[in-house]
C-alpha cells in the first residue's frame, strides 16, 4: 500500500491512497483525515486503506485524480518523534576522517543516533535557508515510520512494528557542525528541516527487497541532474532499522508515529558515487590534499528517488530546488 | 489562562480551562478539542478559552468539575517539536566540573541548546524505568509553548509568540550519558521521558514575576518530601526565552507548539539547593573528593512546584514515583 499527505492549506493536510504505479490517488477522507491519524489505530484502519488501495489499482476508484508529487507535504507533515541512525559506517568514516579522526570501536557495537527534529518538508518544497556560506549538503536516505514499541522492546519485537518506509533528505549545514559538535549536545541549528518522498509505502510493496531489517536496492541522487550517487542501501548498513528502533526503545516508549531513518546511504564512494557532498569532499581532501566540490549553492537541485527491478519509481521522488530564505519582517503588533 | 489536557483513553487527551486557584476544570471541547489545536489556530481561540477562563474564575462555569492533577496529561502530551537550552551556567559549570572540565566561551556567547525528544509525561505520571543503575536522576526546569517563528526571527519577535509556560522535569539517566556524549551526537538514551506540571498557563498570569523574557520566582523541588532546591529562576539565566527561541529559529521554522525549555535551574548550589542530583554530587566531589549523595531510587519521589508571592501553586505540582519499568512481553503475532 502506498500513501501520500496531500496539500489543503492545512498543517496536517489530508491522507490519499496512491495506486502502485503513482499515477492515481484517492482521498481517503472516509477512513482517516491523516497519516498519523491511521497510525494511532493502525489496526483498525489499515485493512481500510488496503481496500481502497486494491480498488485503486484495479481502476476502481471512485473519486481518484491524477497523482501530483508537487501537491504533496511530507507523509508526515508533523511527526512527534525523529530519531536518526548513522548506519552506514562508511559514511561516518568518511566524515570523521575529513576531522582528522578515527572511527570509535564503540561505534562498532552499538549505533551512533541522534534525536533529531521532525521538520519534515514535502518532496518538492524548497530548501529555503538564508546563506550559502552555512554549506548547504543534502544526504539521501531511508526512514521507517513505527507503530508504538514498548520500552526494553527486542530488534525482533521493533521489527514488527515497522509499518512504512519512506525515503528522506536529510539536509545538513556542514560550516555549522563543528562548532555545534564542539558544544558537546549533538547537532540543532546545522539540521535544518529535511524533505520526504510523495509516497510512504508498508514493506509488503518491496518483495524480496525488504528482507533483514534492510531495503536492498540502490538509492539514485542526482545534482542539478547528474547523477552522482546510487550506492546500494542493503550493504554497508552496520544496523538494521529493527536495530535502530531497538535502540531508540533502550529508555522510552516509542509511539505510533515516530520516524527514524538509517542516515546517509554510503557504499563508501567509488563509482557507486555519493549520497552526500561531504563524502565526496572527504574522499578528495585525502586523495589531493582539498576538497574541490563545493557544497549546494542557491539555484541548484537535488533529485532523490529509489527504482525497483524494472526501473519503476517506488517512492516518487524527492526533487528540491535552493532558495534563499529571507528573515521575517518586523510583525510587531499591538497584542 | 491556565490550561489542561485531561486523561481520557485517547492520545491526545481534551484540553481543559482550569480555574485561577487550581480548583475547579472545564472541558474546552466546545472549543478546541486539544491544547495543540488550540495553538494552531491560537488568534482565534484563545479569546474563546479565555472568556470560559473568566466565567470559571468568577464560579460561573455551567459544567465545572473538581481539578485533579492526577487525572492530567501533559498539557501537550504529544508536541511536534521540543528543544532545550541549558540557560543556567552554574548548571553547566557544575556538571562539567565534575568531569574535570570547564565551561568554553563559546558557552557564554551563544546558548547551548540540544533537539529533545518530545515524550511528556502527565505530572503524576511514574519514573518509570528498567534499571536504577542508570542513575536517574530529576531536572526541574520551565519550558515555553510558542507559536509559529519565522527563520530568523530576533529574540523581540520570538518574544511575542510566547503563548504559554510550564514546569518541566526532565530525568537524565548520568550513568548512560558520558558514553554518549563521547559518541558526539548528544544525549539521546540519557534523556528518557520527562513530565510536565499540570497547567500550563499565559504570561499574563504571572504579572511582575514574568519580566525580560524570564519567570522571576523560586523553583521548588522535593525529594521524599524533603525540600532539596529553591533556586530563583529570574537569576543566573544567561539567555533568556526570547534568546533561546530566536536560537532554535536561525535554520528552521518554528511551528506553533513547540516546547522550548530553559534548562535545570540552577545558582549554583548553596543554600538555594539544587534542581538536579548532578549538581549536588559534583559539589561533593569538589569539597570532599567523593560525591555521597545517591540518584534516585526505585520507590523515591521527586516533587517539583512554584508558587506565587502568596505562596499559592501557579501551575500545579509535579509529583512523580520512580518505579520499575519492565520490558514488554514477546507479542509475536501472525503478521
Amino acid at each position: 500500500m502506498k500513501l501520500a499527505t496531500i496539500k489543503d492549506g492545512s498543517r496536517d493536510g489530508q491522507l490519499a491512497v496512491v495506486s502502485r504505479d503513482l499515477k492515481t490517488a484517492q482521498l481517503a477522507d472516509g477512513i482517516a483525515p491523516t497519516l498519523q491519524r491511521a497510525l494511532d489505530d493502525w489496526a483498525f484502519i489499515a485493512p481500510q486503506l488496503d481496500l481502497l488501495y486494491r480498488e485503486l489499482n484495479q481502476g476502481r476508484g471512485r473519486r481518484g485524480f491524477d497523482f501530483e508529487p508537487a501537491n504533496c507535504m511530507a507523509p508526515l507533515p508533523r511527526a512527534y518523534q525523529r530519531a536518526d541512525g548513522a548506519a552506514y559506517l562508511n559514511h561516518v568514516e568518511l566524515l570523521l576522517r575529513a576531522g582528522g579522526a578515527e572511527l570509535a570501536p564503540a561505534l562498532r557495537e552499538e549505533p551512533l543516533m541522534l534525536q533529531g527534529g521532525a521538520d519534515l518538508l514535502g518532496p518538492r518544497d524548497d530548501i529555503a535557508l538564508p546563506h550559502e556560506e552555512w554549506g548547504i549538503d543534502f544526504g539521501a536516505g531511508i526512514a521507517v515510520i513505527c507503530d508504538d514499541i514498548g520500552m526494553g522492546a527486542t530488534p525482533d519485537q521493533a521489527h514488527q512494528q515497522i509499518r512504512l518506509l519512506m525515503l528522506v533528505n536529510d539536509v545538513a549545514l556542514r560550516n555549522l557542525l563543528p562548532a555545534e559538535l564542539a558544544k558537546g549536545y549533538g547537532p540543532l541549528q546545522s539540521r535544518p528541516a529535511g524533505a520526504c518522498s510523495p509516497v510512504a509505502l508498508t514493506p509488503d510493496e518491496l518483495g524480496d527487497a525488504w528482507k533483514g531489517g534492510k531495503l536492498h536496492l540502490p538509492l539514485r541522487s542526482s545534482w542539478n541532474g547528474k547523477l552522482v550517487g546510487q550506492p546500494q542501501a542493503g550493504v554497508d548498513m552496520a544496523f538494521n532499522f529493527p536495530q535502530l528502533l531497538a535502540h531508540l526503545a533502550k529508555s522510552r516508549q516509542v509511539r505510533a508515529g515516530a520516524v527514524v531513518g538509517g542516515g546517509t546511504v554510503s557504499n563508501g564512494g567509488g563509482k557507486r558515487g555519493y549520497s552526500c557532498i561531504a563524502e565526496q569532499r572527504s574522499l578528495e581532501l585525502h586523495a589531493k590534499g582539498r576538497a574541490s566540490t563545493p557544497y549546494l549553492a542557491f539555484g541548484d537541485s537535488i533529485r532523490i528517488e529509489m527504482l525497483d527491478e524494472d526501473g519503476k519509481s517506488l517512492f516518487g521522488a524527492i526533487e528540491q530546488s535552493v532558495t534563499r530564505a529571507v528573515a521575517p519582517a518586523d510583525t510587531r503588533r499591538g497584542r
